[in-house]
């Protein structure tokens, strides 16, 4: 049969209301960024991917989206090929707030793969999880990923949630996320109050929810004489510890001192960090991330790694909508190793905000049944996918920078770590 | 669409032609043995997969296929679910004289994970290669594969080959195999002769072909001293130095006195080897082989361990026919990082005997063009293999034994390592 070759890609940005969620560089905007792709073949096959929004990468999305037309949407390794044959420019655009530093050539690769694998799933009306060797489970447990926030953005009103200011307020967070989506893993995002402050918010999440496994996660904001504190007094407490210091020397020093497992999404964060993680005995769980692991064969391939050398597997999310949402479900249920609750971001976007036509995907006593319709499982609203569009025309923000919106509110904020 | 699923899979022995190839721990018999791997859809799409044959392999594989019915062939990750629940029996069988122990689960899967690899190419009109990623290579370099040998088995008359006993008479059988199929690189298979009269028959090889890449293969049969002694010898000479001398540690301590890489298909055959071999440094380069590796993706996701933990990656065989031929095609073609020229034994069969239909593979210039037709684009010759299981039936062999063999004919042979 004659191959069906890509003929167009199409780059959209989006924009989404986002809340003001603290961490340890500073505070979410009002409005998330997302790049909407599209990879349309000649017989009028569409596939989706989504990925970071950032001006950099936008760019960098643009560049490499013109090197595509023609090729196979089954050779991924050409197209893998052709982005890492792009000239590098620039630094950061990962959209993560300067908190990872990815191998470029894969976060502009991952979109451009997912979509593929999309396109392959329609053509031959199976789900991705098929072309990945078959769902290994029905549905993908994620975690309950707890923020501090501000009651609401600066000029705005309160937002649905309200503030996060201790450990009263988390555990209120807390409950209501668990029953608004049944999650039993939770996580909190730490490095925003002072380490013992944060310290209370875990013990009294312990005391609210006895049987949920428990992740602190501080971004690197501590010193290693503070993460090897806060380990040690958690020690029972957490499923997990999560990036509590910078690098993987100071992750290892960490390692060696506390009793629970380090696991990370900052000093691994691409193929070249295994190795000097692993000889250091830096990190016991890497949280993977199809974004910016090169999609979703190559994250299958860190998760073969991790088996290989003992890691455990979990996975990382950022502000996300509904496409990756898809990516990370199918690929998570096909990762047998990957036996944590995933992180996800989902419930702080508005429930009815996405580029997707709604229902496809749905949590339930904290998991999302994985889809079972050929390729993702998703379909584009394109009504909806305009109006985000619209809203990153008009919101004002082109990279995501936590820091300055921080300072804008508390101008002497600096977020160099360890800041405790 | 409806889910065609698994409703017959057939195993069948077969045994073929093989010369008295010497190695360290005997000689070929006057048959290889394989297993022939039909796997049929309740559609009818058959496809196919090849193993060991020995008698307890075969008891596996086919207690085994008991488990496969009603699968879906795109869920190989349930496929590799249920083989790993079969109680473990016996030890060996893996067709390889003792020389290797892979871990008995992947052996078994391979072939079925190959089979339906090649099913789901026949069922959407791709060639495994593209269920791989796709191929980024169009053909696949294969070496040479010299053996001392008898000029004939014992009673029957004197082979195509004749005798290779000398420096000479290697590279004369060089010469002919290199002419006929047109391999660039060039592997002794060593273990064989006193250690100093194989680095003269490699000696000999470097002044008859000054281009070629060398490499010698004692299968452990040296000890460490010995091993250094050889590989500091032939500094500049070799590719790389395979196998030497027995164990992770003794490669360990070889790797760390001779200049050439050392590489293994014996102290690192299964998954749970690669930490301890990364750990102690003994190898710089890894030969794959999906028939003990699991199939064709698992060796993927080794082949991306080798590359993240900076090792090289080649590929091993054993005696095979053309449905494996293919598929190592396929892998090869489809992993950028697999550099070096594989290894076959295909030159020593009889080129007319085979289970498929003749034509699909062809060396040229020492390679293999990829084939581009659905799955693994090749196609059972139910005649031809109705005649070697009859083969199979009356040679007397039912698993392979080198050094029984040998022993028939030199009484006090003891293989057992260090030889030298």
């Amino acid at each position: 049969m004659p191959v069906d070759r890509i003929r167009e890609v199409r780059i959209t940005p989006v924009a989404f209301h986002d809340p003001p969620l603290l961490n340890a560089v500073g505070v979410h905007q009002p409005f998330a960024l997302r790049a909407v792709v599209e990879v349309v073949t000649e017989d009028g096959v569409t596939g989706l991917g989504e990925s970071y929004g950032d001006a950099v990468h936008l760019d960098r999305l643009r560049r490499a989206a013109e090197e595509l037309r023609g090729v196979d949407p089954w050779h991924v390794q050409e197209i893998a090929r052709r982005v890492r044959l792009l000239p590098e420019t620039g630094t950061g655009g990962d959209g993560t707030s300067g908190m990872v530093r990815s191998a470029t050539a894969d976060r502009v690769l991952s979109p451009f793969e997912v979509a593929c694998l999309d396109i392959q799933g329609r053509t031959v009306g199976r789900p991705v999880t098929d072309l990945l060797g078959g769902a290994v489970r029905d549905r993908v447990e994620f975690s309950a990923y707890l923020f501090y926030k501000w009651a609401g953005h600066p000029g705005a009103e309160e937002d649905r949630w309200g503030a996060a200011r201790d450990s009263d307020e988390i555990v209120a967070q807390a409950r209501r996320i668990v029953d608004e989506f049944g999650f039993n893993a939770l996580k909190l995002k730490g490095g925003v109050v002072p380490p013992q402050e944060e310290v209370a918010a875990i013990r009294a999440l312990r005391a609210a929810f006895p049987d949920s496994p428990l992740r602190i996660d501080p971004n690197a904001a501590w010193s290693v004489e503070t993460s090897v504190k806060v380990g040690t007094e958690l020690a029972g407490v957490l499923e997990y510890l999560e990036d509590p210091t910078a690098g993987i020397a100071g992750m290892a020093r960490v390692a060696r001192a506390v009793p629970m497992p380090l696991a990370t999404n900052m000093c691994v964060v691409a193929f070249d960090h295994v190795r000097p993680a692993v000889e250091a005995d830096a990190v016991r769980v890497i949280l993977s991330d199809h974004h910016f692991w090169g999609g979703l064969g190559r994250s299958r391939a860190l998760a073969s790694t991790c088996e290989t050398f003992g890691l455990g597997l979990s996975m990382h999310s950022n502000s996300h909508l509904g496409i990756s949402l898809a990516a990370m479900t199918h690929l998570a249920a096909a990762t047998p190793n990957l036996t944590y609750a995933c992180d996800t971001h989902w419930p702080w976007k508005e429930q009815d905000e996405d580029v997707i036509v709604p229902g496809a995907l749905r949590f339930e006593a904290g998991a999302v049944a994985v889809p079972t319709a050929p390729g993702l499982g998703v379909e584009l609203d394109r009504d909806a996918l305009a109006r985000l569009h619209e809203q990153y025309l008009t919101c004002g923000i082109t990279s995501r920078d936590d820091t300055a919106y921080y300072r804008g509110h508390h101008p002497g904020f600096d977020p160099t770590p360890p800041r405790w």
